[in-house]
């Protein structure tokens, strides 16, 4: 079977999660979700890299179902209008996710190329990307499954590597071998000796040469994902995955799976202006220095300082005499350390994570509680804000209404009673209720564990103080 | 006339402004209101040193007329009745400040002692104290004017320094000579060759005497002060000070104008556990310093750091890696500096001051911005918070009442007309009015120039969702 003339569908993987990142990055909002680079996400600044509907189809998006929400928004943040976005019930590494997407993509006798972009990493589409792609659509119509190798710039320890042997006809190169992530003398040697590049995790290849590669190398991977796919669901504007047929796929990289081990794989090596931003001294190299080495973002005042980076999503942040440092402010958390030492971040969030009156902030971002239970912000758009609320055994929230905005609940865990304009229905998880502008509402929680919903605002105007209570348990009238 | 055998009248002096401590210190909130080195703040730990009824009368309290929320609700959050608190118009050092208080504790035939108190400084009420106080009320009790000196524990340059001559015969001792803020040196000479110790501020002395030696030292001090206290009038809990007859009083201290010239002035020289904490390393050097010379308030975590001041007043910060290193976090900024150069503050402060965008840093804490202006926060306390109101002309607030909290309005600029259930009144400024629990209100600004309120909430719940919106120009109800 030869590819089809249609156009390339890119593979989104978005369920990535990590704290490398803290105080920006929380269990409930990973990196591809923050603005680290530009004004937009890394997971909005890579839909927008395949958007050009000429070339591209609308994107696959393969996320967690906890980060749905932050999917939908932010696409349309931007005005993208997703193909699709996958949930998977669990986090299964990348073979399993693009076993489902190209399933998906190849339904129906399409057999489109699939661009497969992980959203946390920054690219420069530049020239040297463009070209790469280019010649990666060329040697994937000839069935080859093609990865991309970043040219390294330095002696990196924390990324695979690939060593690219003789060019093909169709411009990408035969692989050699692939290196696990090296020790820095290995590293050096092999900088020294060039023909060695970063496995970047971008990918393009035919949905029915992934397939067949994974029917051959992978069985347990594809039948995994083609129970899953079979038995999905759709709710709302998302596809949910069986869980108990996506439970059975092993959790693996399509590294390990398929290309590591397939006869039909390619490179293409280009000078792309790549990072993974994995790490706070990765986004500083990422990011343009001023003539101090500095960085700043947010509202910031560096006074006699170098080699700096100073990020605020919160306050305003002096940073005067130092050298070789990190400070980044969230809304409940500044993390001051070394940039020269900026994997400590782990163990410090380690260490959060380990102690309960710490814990929370290594999950989500700040948390106001409430006479009912609470609620934590995850995210503030300009038109839209995502809470996650919580609330008590027992207990209601006062019956209410907004003038500028409506809602949207989704029960993630418990069960909730819910009024609408006189209307009572019980939600059970993962069950949503619609709240539009105006409408007398009330949630409560008539069961006997904690409730929690995830509520996405929208409207013009989201301040607290939009509410008007009709009736309340506590008084607040 | 010799002393009468009343008690003794503390005089705090509570008029100081200076933002050596930001992010902490503000304009509007300074030094003496904070909580640096217990749970109270340094005005009412102060308070708390004088509030042996027994020994000491109810305090005079001379402070700036925007201070006076500040000193009312500090005080009667620690149980502290003030005698009287006297408004400065405006700051004219602690000459004339000494004299109004010498004036109205000495008034009706009265000569009490007087014990004078700088309410910003650290002074442990130790063995060392008490004795230095028995000594001090002895030598004035003789007529003395008495001076605290504080032996010296390092080669500080940022004081005054006195050099104690021989003993008298009530174990004060007499003074040799008052010494400028030295150099280096000079201080270590001093130091080294002992009987010179720090100018602490604090005194001791009749009414009667400091009255003398002001009628024959400082006359244009003490007319000043004889008007300012002659024309001024009572307003709701304070005693504002005639503005005209205040600003003729020269602007000088009381060292100036009457310590270094009088012939009966005795030092009382004493071990005193005492810091002015005039910088954030005086702070930490008058604070309780771990085994890797640590000081940390508020919620922190500290990893692998040394030498380290972090004090928080909002987020969680973690400081990993970091020697020699001041990090303070307020409500709206992060000041990261040099432990070792903890005089920068100022210099950043001034920076700050300079711009525009970040000017308001440096004035007051938090401001929030509404359609009709928006408020900064200047004091949270347990039952009771007090904020600065600003409403555009021609803007009013939504009428509204509360159910948990009473307000207190005290127009400070502009005019503002205020409806309390359905009566209304034109306030100007320093005109006030009381609204209590539950009573309709409105607040709007009729001018043509920004109205500002200082607003004194008190109440159980303080909470800005305890707000019932009867009518808005806002949409809000």
């Amino acid at each position: 079977m030869t590819p089809s003339p249609t156009k390339i569908v890119p593979i989104i993987l978005a369920g990535g999660t990590g704290t490398r990142l803290w105080p920006m990055s929380r269990a409930a909002r990973p990196k591809q979700f923050l603005s680290l680079i530009s004004e937009n996400s890394l997971f909005q600044d890579t839909l927008l890299r395949v958007s050009d509907r000429a070339v591209y189809d609308p994107p696959i998006i393969v996320t967690n179902a906890d980060y749905r929400f932050l999917v939908a928004e932010q696409a349309l943040e931007i005005g993208i209008e997703p193909g699709v976005i996958v949930l998977e019930p669990q986090a299964r590494n990348t073979a399993p996710a693009i076993a489902v997407a190209a399933l998906i993509a190849g339904a129906d006798g399409h057999d489109p190329l699939l661009h497969v972009l992980p959203s946390d990493h920054a690219v420069a589409a530049d020239t040297a990307y463009r070209t790469a792609v280019e010649t990666a659509i060329a040697a994937a119509q000839e069935g080859r499954l093609v990865t991309f190798g970043i040219t390294p710039d330095m002696p990196a320890t924390g990324f695979g590597y690939i060593e690219a042997g003789p060019q093909e006809g169709n411009g990408a190169h035969a692989v050699s071998r692939f290196i696990e992530k090296p020790d820095f003398p290995t590293a050096q040697a092999m900088i020294a000796e060039g023909g060695y590049f970063w496995n970047s995790g971008m990918f393009m290849f035919a949905a029915s040469a992934i397939l067949e590669a994974a029917r051959q190398l992978a069985p347990d991977v594809l039948a995994a994902a083609e129970g899953a796919v079979g038995q999905a669901v759709h709710d709302l504007d998302f596809l949910r995955l069986d869980a108990d047929a996506f439970a059975k796929a092993p959790n693996i990289s399509i590294d390990y799976a398929i290309f590591e081990k397939a006869d039909t794989v390619s490179i293409v090596p280009a000078a792309i202006t790549w990072s993974d931003l994995g790490s706070w001294d990765a986004v500083w190299r990422a990011s343009l220095r001023d003539e101090h080495g500095n960085v700043a973002r947010g509202r910031t005042t560096l006074i006699d300082s170098t080699d700096a980076l100073v990020i605020s999503d919160n306050g305003h942040i002096v940073v005067d005499g130092h050298k070789d440092i990190i400070v980044v402010a969230s809304d409940d958390a500044v993390y001051v350390g070394r940039l020269s030492a900026a994997q400590r971040v782990g163990a410090a969030v380690e260490r959060l994570k380990a102690h309960s009156q710490t814990h929370e902030l290594t999950q989500s971002h700040k948390t106001m509680y409430r006479p009912w239970g609470g609620y934590s912000s995850i995210l503030d758009g300009e038109r839209f804000q995502v809470k996650r609320l919580f609330v008590k055994p027992g207990k209601k929230l006062s019956l209410q209404k907004h003038h500028h905005r409506a809602e949207h609940w989704v029960v993630v865990r418990g069960i909730g009673e819910i009024d609408v304009d006189g209307r009572t229905r019980t939600l059970r998880e993962n069950e949503s209720v619609y709240i539009p502008q105006g409408s007398v509402h009330r949630l409560s929680n008539p069961g006997k564990m904690m409730l929690e919903v995830i509520e996405v605002q929208t409207g013009s105007y989201l301040g607290e103080d939009d509410i008007t209570r009709i009736a309340d348990e506590f008084g607040r009238v």
